[in-house]
């Protein structure tokens, strides 16, 4: 049995977190913390939990993180920018698992994490021990005994999976790679704000953050770096992409559509035959033939990842559509299968369930 | 007064045209046809027109078209592809004005026509009488008399009002357009289909004719070369672009993001600027600044087409999001804008209505 | 012309106010105050007015009030429960008409508005000036000159314009009715509360004020005795209903089902003629028969209310569906028609209007 | 292992239970079978089912039921009505269970069933054979080896358990009571309609059934009756309620808000404790204070209902909202309960799941 617990507990992600944890048989929750909702039970913040736990939300104090240094074998960590380090540092430093579902740790160069996050990092050794992991695309590389695991970020997961098996056969052009995602509004976090009140957002759709200055456009170049094989300390080297992201008048689901322009030409049946073979073993990624466009519902509340890869050979363009729970295999759903990871479980532990359709 | 009828009349186009017709001050219905719901009324299929309209439905034989042809000063048509040269030919042969909502006669080299539509054009001759019309780029050329109008289709107009600006200046590098468009559902029609009930399609969200198969890639294509200038009737000479549509889990509303590699650098106080300029006598085109992506239901139920240029200066790549009610600038509400252009009315007539938000 | 002015600014009743009044061809808006956003456009907070104000938002202070009544001649009021009468006073002081959208001055007996409000009334005097009007309802009492008029609430008018024709009959068998109702999130404003994120409210339905408990309900109740013809000094000799509020996953609208135990039987067609001959008159109002329930979209934007009254004989019921836009006729179309029959114009001037529709 | 198969494959109904049973340890899927999709892939109708299952849905002729009455333990039944008994019979007689979801058997008297359902009862000996199961409610009656189970509707089972306590109490008045039912859309099945579509159906609200006649009324008064144990064959002596459903735009979800009066005064807070009492030991319902209405979310994709009683001292009404998922509890959850139940495992085996929220 494995012994957790969370930091943070009333947002969207963390709440997902403890949901999907109840198909896992083999953990058992010990703490949740988090700054406010203190003293409420976990269920007064996420209805759907109602039955499930029964556990009080504690301060985020030193008590609270002596404790599950000491009980706990692995802490999820959802925190702000720049927040991380003070946490993870204890629990890796009581030899216990951390895994940070945030951004503080997921650049190997701090300075693009200065850079795109604008501020100056508080730990750079941190980052240098953690292991950043989709676990499809990273496994290979995770290291034995590993304590400090950065989760990715919904966007980069959805876009990478999309982009890994073509970046693999080496036939995209560089610096010709567009992403066009679009979000539901479980991505904006649930704090109160007058753009995501349903009077505002519903039956309405819209770009953010227009124009490249979205902070996953990074994350998603590290990744193409590190499959391409180059170095993730020489951000000079990478490549450029374009990563557009929009908001979708639904409460859940990621969907990006990838333009990249090949130095090779395939047949949609083709690339559906590659794409398939490719991910064969992987339980968690669907491959669908072109005139099967994957829909954001088909992975609601898992951790699964539905792409279908196509070629316009007029233009000589990749166009790859790939779908994720953004909270699921985009947050929660991807920190248990790296906590199955880390732990010597099938990743699949608590994680086969069916997404909620229709 | 101007006297119109409708070939077509129970889908969402002929709808929105009576709805927005409501607040022209200066046109009069005379009949509406159709091939089913013959003698029912127009609010039998339409609750929204309950107490606007008190017309029966007529079919859609010699009979009525004749009195159309009689009776009218213009009549719009929508109807499915391939059918409407039999419509079009009487009306223009009786000296009055059609205006086409459908996709029949909006190439001018029919071979583009028949290449992506399927079929063997049933008249050629018409569509090269045809004069097909985004006002806002098109109205300069716009011939006197004009009889026969081919009005644009929904996305087309939404990516051509978004690259028109930059077209002109000359800094796009060839073929490396790449459209990313949204629709909500009224652009799938009203018939009947499993994937578009509320039960399937609600919180959800795909793309479809996934792979640059979309018939409004050429019309877009045809576009930009009759910007740039080029023989319309030489496709080989135009610039290939991607095209690539998703479907919305809302109502109305189109948004097309638009990527395009520049020869030139700008920031984005400069390209809003630019387009601003370029469109300020343009009442229907709103430009917003890049901290102010449009949205689709700032244009819900109008004629307007609200833009925000931007320019990442990394990829060296204009981003520009251009949103429109596909039934409204998208069909409907254009339409009107060239019946009142037809009939030398100033376009803002009876179109000058707010949009419904929230 | 009509100049007018409105206190409040940045809230959905004000926003559908200036909007609705776009249509208006007898009105010019001088001034909008509000508490805060001062500075700012109107289009900054209200989207939809993009082109068609170009005002700032003044602070709500002694020198705007001044300004209003020196130069408007009407001033709509949109402020929290207890502020209104600060505002009212001046305004008619000056001789000008006030209109005020909130629930200060709704009852004769302020009594009953401070046990359910729970205040002390700032202003009874002001409260016993007031003239409230449900124009179909109260019209033909409205007091010639009559300078403070009292909006009524969006519940109470899809209500009482439901019972209206069967109170009128006198068949309503005392303390029978239950008045089963949904709304919109519009209804509950625009201030960000968690309950109204799109991710908790979209795809969801609940009840509200559970019980009993809604402050609609005496204002119903006041109506059903002014109907009835009682003293509406003595709330103790009107009868008692049940009122139920519900929060629809949706912007805009309300419906309400009636439910009464009737003293004579009815055929439905009876209901439908009944009920259509007593609304025959009424531009607002639509009647429909038994198979076609009213749909909130069918008054969407707009100051219409769709009614469908039926008879179940088995239990002697009276069940009537009544749908309005909750800030159409149920706020800003219903106070633009006060205005209009406050200043002797038709009372359809500028509202006829149709609804949007998909 | 418990085989099962189920009658009807493509429907939502089907695809639910199908969902559920991923998460049923105990159970074995052999067959499906339907009238059209035959050979087709179970998850190309249900996509959530991609990964899950890899089975061909078979015609439904004899040799398929000769196949389910040889290998399976239990059918379950999803099909029009009337044409139930069929399948029913050879089942029964084969010694398996059979699960009819629909609502042939659902009434001791066939006459009621006619009347209502206007059509001749094909077969009044299986509806005597059959057992109605609620089980919170019937369970206590259950005939040991009973193989003919009748599965509520899903309006019935969110009525039933809103009303068992106080009808248990014997405190509400005879003939008061009314309930006003919301349901989504799944509520109206899989069929592609025009009101069905998201453009109709989205943002919109409306009744249906006007006016006491929807089918399912007269199955809660039977429920009532049983409770208040009269006389199922004598429906003269049943009391008559109104039962008036809603569509909700949204995918699952109903609501019901019962209103009766009362012949004995509580406060909210006795209503709880009385409620919360009565259903200390049922796992699957929840009840809520005053103060938190539950929502129709809180028991998504789930066997869960969640209630909240409150009164209301002045008109001496009781209040109380009940909520279930209509395909869950309403109908697959239920049937997985009842043949828990039925074949002795807990009644939570398999069901112990968390809704989807948000």
């Amino acid at each position: 049995m494995i012994h957790y617990s969370s930091i943070g507990a009333t947002g969207y992600v963390s709440g997902e977190l403890l949901r999907m944890m109840v198909a896992h048989p083999e953990t058992e929750l010990d703490y949740v913390a988090d700054t406010f909702a203190i003293g409420t039970k976990i269920q007064d913040s996420h209805p759907q939990l109602v039955g499930f736990y029964d556990k009080e939300i504690m301060p985020l104090d030193d008590n609270t993180l002596e404790l599950m240094c000491r009980d706990s074998d692995v802490v999820f960590i959802v925190a702000p920018s720049g927040e991380v380090s003070q946490y993870a540092e204890k629990i890796i430093a009581a030899g216990k698992v951390a895994i940070d579902i945030g951004a503080d740790i997921r650049f190997r160069d701090v300075e693009v994490w200065e850079k795109w996050y604008g501020q100056k990092h508080p730990n750079p050794q941190l980052t240098y021990d953690a292991f950043y992991c989709i676990p499809e695309v990273f496994r290979k590389d995770f290291p034995k005994g590993q304590k400090l695991i950065s989760n990715p970020g919904c966007y980069p997961t959805a876009s990478t999976l999309g982009l890994y098996p073509m970046l693999k056969e080496g036939c995209i052009v560089d610096n010709t790679i567009v992403i066009d995602a679009k979000s539901g509004y479980t991505g904006a976090g649930r704090k109160p704000d007058l753009n995501k009140l349903l009077t505002e957002a519903e039956n309405n759709f819209c770009a953010y953050a227009l124009g490249g200055v979205h902070r996953h456009t990074p994350e998603i170049e590290q990744n193409i770096a590190y499959i391409q094989g180059k170095d993730l300390m020489k951000p000079e080297t990478w490549q450029y992409i374009n990563f557009q992201p929009h908001l979708l008048p639904q409460i859940r689901g990621i969907e990006v559509t990838i333009y990249a322009t090949m130095n090779k030409d395939y047949t949609n049946e083709e690339l559906y035959e590659l794409y398939s073979e490719f991910y064969k073993d992987e339980p968690f990624v669907h491959v669908f033939p072109q005139s099967r466009a994957p829909q954001t519902k088909w992975v609601m509340g898992t951790n699964f990842c539905s792409i279908t890869p196509t070629y316009d050979a007029r233009t000589k363009r990749l166009i790859v559509s790939s779908v994720i729970d953004n909270i699921g295999k985009g947050a929660a759903g991807q920190a248990m299968q790296n906590m199955n990871l880390a732990f010597g479980l099938p990743e699949t532990t608590g994680l086969m369930v069916t997404p909620m359709y229709p």
